[in-house]
């Protein structure tokens, strides 16, 4: 089996320098810099006391790899790049192999599953930052991850045991699951929040404002039918494998929504996150007006070139009746 | 109430260019050449012995216009191009105006809803073509075409009366449906056979392999319970309002499957046609080999450059025992 992570950013690089420092064979994909960066220097990856360096193969485009049936993919970029990766990963002939969606939101296996009948969702916990070009750091142990694999829409298979074999080996702990999916709507709950730090920064209102967007959206999934897995802190996974540790000479970013709007990105991932609980309600007739409006600041911040923390604690405040 | 036409290729032409003659406020959206002409020249519709010409606003972009409460968006891309122009039509600062998905397939309504509130399914049976920029040929008469409007996911409010009265005025035949996508599915059906005859040009085992798709996916949807509405041949409104006759000086293109085909555009709407009833089956574990494979196909006559109508009959009628 040999692994391609197409996507090596901040959780790309981590899964792909585990299965690479574990003696595993993956071909990354990326971009600009960073496959410069990759190829020249190979990847370190920084961790709460400790740094690895490792080198695997990169690559700009998935036609660069010449794809056998024995081949994974792992699919790492953000949601509003999926269309533009599940092109990519066609024009380069991948057919029925198992394709693996570790990324947050629950819209990325639907959209996988058009194209490739052979599609899986993967849960992904890992506190992971990109830093410089050929750097990531990992501000957790003694695992570097944790992840749920399984089938979608449902089931598991030699393919979930095979992938989540390697990730152990990797110094992750990853668990087969046949609902993977309920697993991912519990971390989109958790990614609810995003947005409120990107708008609001750290404190009190931002902690007010995500759990009315996640109590709103418990009322919309259960309304809707669909079910869901607490992977938050209270799952006993994090305290066995994976507790928060600072990293020696990295501070945190905020997170990866106020990293988009912060660099310019053009684009976040709100859209798949309160944006999905928004869509889940106007599809089953229930109001969903936090995340509603949630997802329609992040798209005026984007337009706006809003930055991250700049939005007025007042206007949220008076929209929602905080 | 001002129509904006994002697209105004073969369907959105025809569309505006009804409204702009009955002297209804029209503006349309358009590209390069197309938008050239049509901002210079004006629109040319030529019918079935008429040929009418009238003039309308044209933009490059949504956020060319300054959008109000009052205006309606029809949108007339592609499906492989809904997300851009969603993407663009709220960076123009639309929010809950009604958005009318007047295309092929099923799923660019639920991609404008997790954007926008306001979605309307419509229905389009117009035989249109695109000649050169600024005109565009309807092969039907007496009416220009037939289309059902509604709210998506369901019901139907004064958003679909008010575009229906427009488009009556228009000289369309436009009925407010309260399940649209009923009739949408119906549709979709009619165009399983598009991918078949870019294929294969027209003939018998085109006939043949039309039908074994549109077989497989009304198991398919029934088996996942979605309805559907005949709007083919037997429809009665077509003997009514849109019977098919020549265009004089106008040969009839072959479907716009081919068309895109033949003119290299790099991508065809088969992922949302016969990919979509692969979708649904794969959603629901309900095989679907003939529209998988239609849908594999025609990703690979696009990576390999195949001209329409040059797929080997011999491989077609092999691998699916016609």
């Amino acid at each position: 089996m040999r692994v391609i992570v197409h996507g090596v950013g901040a959780i790309g690089g981590v899964i792909a320098g585990g299965l690479a420092l574990s003696g595993q064979e993956v071909v990354g994909i990326a971009r600009g810099a960073q496959l410069e960066a990759l190829r020249s220097g190979g990847l370190t990856l920084r961790g709460p006391g400790w740094v690895e360096h490792t080198r695997f193969d990169c690559v700009a485009d998935p036609s660069d790899i010449a794809l056998t049936p024995e081949d994974v993919v792992i699919l790492t970029v953000k949601g509003q790049d999926t269309a533009a990766a599940l092109g990519q990963l066609r024009a380069a002939g991948l057919s029925d192999q198992p394709l693996f969606c570790a990324q947050n939101g629950v819209a990325n296996e639907r959209a996988a599953l058009r194209l490739f009948p052979n599609v899986h969702g993967m849960t992904v916990m890992s506190p992971s930052q990109f830093t410089v070009p050929g750097e990531v750091a990992i501000f957790a142990g003694p695992r570097m991850g944790i992840f749920d694999l399984g089938r979608y829409p449902g089931g598991a298979d030699a393919a979930d045991e095979a992938l989540a074999g390697a990730l152990n080996r990797g110094n992750f702990a990853a668990f087969v699951a046949t609902d993977v999916m309920a697993s991912k709507y519990g971390k989109l709950l958790l990614n609810l929040r995003n947005i409120c730090e990107a708008a609001l920064g750290d404190g009190d209102l931002t902690d007010r404002l995500a759990e009315a967007a996640r109590a709103e959206a418990r009322q919309v999934l259960q309304a809707a039918g669909i079910g869901w897995q607490d992977v938050g802190l209270a799952d006993p996974r994090r305290k066995e494998f994976m507790q928060m540790a600072p990293v020696e000479g990295v501070g945190r970013a905020g997170t990866s929504t106020a990293q988009s709007l912060a660099r310019g990105a053009g684009s976040i991932e709100t859209d798949y996150l309160n944006g999905e609980i928004a869509l889940i309600g106007r599809l089953n007739g229930i109001e969903a007006p936090v995340n509603g409006y949630l997802a329609a600041l992040g798209a005026r911040m984007l337009r706006e070139g809003i930055a991250p923390g700049a939005v007025s604690p007042g206007e949220v405040a008076a929209v929602l009746g905080l």
